[in-house]
């Protein structure tokens, strides 16, 4: 599919974070299993919902301009996931684990940011303020969900895992 | 290697954000050679130069905490580049690739700003002061360089981009 206008480059944002978000909800799930701190499975299972629930508008936004959701698999996503996985596996001890678990779904989070930030910016060159007004919603809930985790971090997680690291040390 | 506290996570975090940069420095240019827009070409010539610093300042801050800054490939990066890649070379017309050039930019920007951000954490934890403020400096850089895409992508691409979609349609 060659993108001629910017009208294609926006059906292929959209198919991007459409496939992206399926992605998640498929990684979630183990990011949830794995994670101890009540807090953080609390957030990541709150997140899940969300996430369902993106994809869900995602595709209907791209129903609405005429678009299909389904395009190619979202590489970003994809690398980010597959490095998500590998220093969570690396991590032993459950509080070490849990803040890996936050460094992962903060770069998952932060691609979001980005693409429905960018996916925004062209809806409203394209003037289409119903879009702009679903993308924005999401686009909140990623900010929320990243600020979440930087407050779980911060107030349990990472000194549990400095105190884990006192008694290694 | 296994990460069995903190000081072994932040280690990795370290490894994988020089990882990244290294990665960033080798395909900047080829961004910046498909740019046309003169203020996204001399933003991302900008940029290059600034990675270049950042790179050295994260092997710094290795050396100084006695760990290697050689770790592992970033995968993160690495799905992040590859897609960036693809949507620039499936993009006809200048100005719809630099609008795909600045999508691209922005999702490698915001994964280096949620790798920092997780770092700083981390540092913090670790108690130490110095690294603190050396990363500090390149999370700035980080945001700067995200904001600057912006603007040229509000003041200028989006708008010829959809000049090129009225032609086109």
């Amino acid at each position: 599919m060659k993108l001629k206008n910017l009208h294609d480059l926006f059906n292929h944002e959209l198919q991007d974070l459409s496939s992206a978000e399926e992605q998640i909800i498929k990684a979630l799930p183990k990011m949830i299993e794995k994670a101890t701190n009540q807090e953080l499975q609390d957030g990541l299972s709150n997140h899940l919902e969300k996430t369902k629930e993106h994809a869900e508008i995602v595709k209907q936004v791209a129903t609405e301009c005429g678009f299909s959701a389904k395009g190619d698999e979202c590489k970003g996503m994809k690398g980010l996931l597959q490095e998500g996985e590998d220093i969570i596996s690396l991590s032993g001890g459950d509080d070490v684990r849990d803040a890996a678990i936050i460094i992962a779904a903060q770069r998952v989070e932060h691609y979001e940011i980005s693409g429905y930030g960018s996916a925004i910016a062209h809806a409203r060159e394209l003037d289409l303020p119903d879009v702009i007004s679903l993308l924005e919603g999401i686009l909140e809930q990623e900010y929320e969900a990243d600020t979440i985790l930087s407050e779980i971090a911060l107030s349990n997680v990472n000194e549990e895992a400095t105190e884990a690291e006192r008694m290694y040390l």
